[in-house]
């Protein structure tokens, strides 16, 4: 089955039927200019389709799988490449491309043209009779693809953006090298894990020779809403996670907040309609914080559980008021957790959160290693998000149930337009 | 939102709407004896529900989780007694019991009671807005449970089925400890991942001072269909699996394959009911067999990729025909999978697959770490599938691309009635 992606400026709320898909087969060429691109359907666990496949556009203003609202799986993998050669680097961004067209269609790699019966097939057919499952394939650009130990390797040292630094080291840090960084990375997104896991193995195959895969998480049950069409889901502390979210439906704030803007950074110009991708895989200190009473967790969040509401009062979208006071100090704590990353105390500095819980078995004492696979997307990550991270690593009093295990900064292209390939003008 | 479970002598084609489910409150103390206990509605990944939660019920002649339609995502857990208390253990099973139906009813561990607000929660809470998502929890009891180390743990050493003895060392083998066996273990199935994490989570909470995990598993897509309303879902190689699945629409070959009978082990009548689980965490060596010509990947499957026919011709279904000769030989070779597992060359032996993929990462050298945790339901595992594996694991040329990595056997108690726990008559 190969229905045709849909185009980018459906209305968020349209359900996408096989029929309606074939329906505007070739309308992805009208380009789509919408200030979200990429929607296809308005949400992912609450209200599945209820019918046919979900697809969106791989080409549009700005990459899918930003504000597309949050599917329920992730693949993430982060490249090292290995070869030298700026040539091959641009034939693999093109060959990524083509790839990712065909993929996020829910067509198989190679378009499904007959093949030599001798030879490998050009797609590894896990995915073969299942549907696009609303996948998106965004693709970043890490610090050491502009310069490595000194090297300006594919001579694009003077086009590295100022913003795209390895994030520095946090208090409380506990890295694993073979969790952090990489020259490249790719964030597949789908409502279903074999179709993200089918993209990143085909993605990961077409570059062999080129790069490597340094490293990879699996997420599942997206822990934000990046639209408000969707529910706000819950973490594996069992809190709601994402109502103070941007949201796909705020233009101005994430023109503000998220998109790159021309003239941010003259040195790089190409980033313009791009994003950063921060990256930090935060392992939960499960079984601990399941010991402690609701009390304590309901104020080192500052919410409380069952709704979500701040502790201050209201509903789940109140805002909180962090003067209103208690017998002991103010109601929403000063070390709790939503306090120290509301926009007041940070400078008015707002991301878009997209991640995941992940759950990687058991450790060999039996714990559970589970945690939070941050995602967030914002504009300037060094002048914006590294101070709100220093604040929370040093003073929120959550950090004793966290250790963040995995980091990783890379700047993400504007969206590909038709005949281009992913980053194409950094390259020109 | 806490729906009554589905009773479980609903036919197999309904969809479960929340009104319906609502208006059967109750109903499941109507005890379900049909002989595909646990049924709500017949599909997972292919026909999402259209609308309102899917539920299981826990309680019925067997155990959910077995000829259920196969979920979409798997959490399996391995646990190991550190107690050695007979009553501790009795108790555990009470509150596993308890926990399960709440569970699988889509509702809090505890009932949702009002909680002092300075106690832990009972829940987690991470499920709380979700739906059961069809979940089933089956559990296990393994062999260790009545004979550690020469010791009668908890008196149960005369009760051990015959059956029930540690898998043997296998050609090729390379079990990682840290993977096989355990006294107990638990199969937790939804179409949420998030909700079957939510259950062994809560249920290793529960067992905290009576038990510690020893390791877990987590799956997706299915790799095989349990019921003929299902399509047959595709592997980590491409290939459909599934095909010559038994069906839960066959409940004579589910008597004589599945279900140990009433006196098929006189010392273990109180596994009558009930049946075997063989776990097999099995590494799939993807970046060598995504190399390989589809000529070979077909001849090593005995079937074509696309449709999934046997080699020897006609469609999926069509039965192999294993004496017709070719140029070189039979068509469907000697050392093909499906030659060397299917009944005629097994002495009719049939298992009932249960499988899932998984992809636990990368490794150090950047491999996908990714491969098929086999699962199988069978009435007699030493004298049925021992021999089945030992032939596969010598003979079978797909060993070639493969790596047993984990282990293990578990006796599955029989369904459990209203009122009882998991494998009462063991201990009456
Ligand atoms: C495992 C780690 C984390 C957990 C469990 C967690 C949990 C939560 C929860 C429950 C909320 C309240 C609901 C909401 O508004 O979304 C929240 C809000 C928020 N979190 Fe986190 N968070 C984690 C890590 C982080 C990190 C690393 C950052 C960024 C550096 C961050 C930034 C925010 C922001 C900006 C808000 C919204 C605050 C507001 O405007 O009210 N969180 N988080
Ligand atoms: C990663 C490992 C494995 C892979 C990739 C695999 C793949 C397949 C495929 C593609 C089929 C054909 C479709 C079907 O009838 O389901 C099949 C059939 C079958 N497999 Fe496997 N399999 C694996 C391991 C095993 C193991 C360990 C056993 C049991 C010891 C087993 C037993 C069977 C049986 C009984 C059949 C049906 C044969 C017939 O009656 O035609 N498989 N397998």
């Amino acid at each position: 089955m190969t229905p045709t992606p849909q185009d980018s400026t459906q209305p968020a709320h349209s359900t996408v039927s096989r029929r309606r898909l074939f329906g505007v087969a070739g309308a992805g060429a009208l380009a789509g200019v919408s200030g979200v691109a990429g929607w296809g359907i308005a949400s992912a666990r609450d209200d599945q389709p209820a019918g046919g496949p979900l697809a969106y556009a791989f080409h549009g203003e700005h990459q899918a799988g930003i504000v597309t609202p949050a599917q329920d799986r992730l693949h993430f993998a982060a490249f090292d490449v290995t070869s030298d050669s700026r040539e091959s680097l641009i034939e693999l961004l093109e060959a990524w491309t083509v790839a990712a067209v065909a993929m996020t269609a829910g067509e198989l790699v190679g378009g499904g043209a007959p093949q030599p019966y001798d030879a490998p097939p050009q797609d590894t057919g896990e995915a073969q009779d299942l549907d696009p499952a609303g996948l998106t394939i965004t693709f970043g650009f890490g610090p050491t693809l502009f310069e490595k130990d000194g090297v300006d390797r594919f001579g694009l040292r003077d086009r590295q953006p100022e913003e795209l630094r390895r994030l520095p080291h946090f208090p409380a840090d506990n890295l694993d090298e073979v969790r952090s960084d990489g020259d490249l990375c790719i964030q597949a997104c789908a409502n279903d894990p074999q179709v993200a896991v089918h993209a990143i193995r085909n993605l990961s195959r077409i570059g062999f020779g080129t790069v490597s895969m340094r490293w990879a998480q699996l997420g599942f049950g997206r822990t934000s809403s990046t639209s408000t069409t969707q529910a706000t889901p819950r973490n594996l502390f069992g809190f709601k996670d994402g109502t103070a979210n941007l949201h796909a439906e705020e233009p101005e704030e994430l023109s503000d907040h998220v998109w790159v803007q021309p003239g941010d950074d003259p040195a790089a110009d190409w980033l313009a309609g791009g994003s950063y991708l921060v990256a930090r895989r935060i392992s939960m200190r499960i079984e601990t914080w399941d010991r402690t009473s609701l009390r304590e967790q309901e104020s080192l969040i500052g919410r409380d559980r069952v709704e979500g509401a701040p502790l201050s009062g209201g509903t789940e979208f109140t805002e909180p008021d962090f003067a209103l006071q208690g017998r002991s100090g103010p109601i929403m704590p000063m070390d709790s957790h939503v306090r120290l990353a509301h926009p007041a105390q940070n400078n008015n500095t707002k991301l878009l959160r997209r991640g995941y819980n992940f759950t990687d078995g058991a450790d060999a004492l039996g714990r559970l290693d589970a945690g939070l696979f941050f995602i967030a997307f914002v504009r300037e990550p060094l002048t914006r998000y590294v101070p709100m991270q220093t604040v929370l690593s040093r003073d929120d009093a959550l950090m004793e149930y966290l250790e963040h295990t995995g980091s990783g900064l890379w700047a993400v292209p504007p969206g590909i337009a038709q005949g281009h390939y992913v980053g194409q003008a950094l390259f020109t």
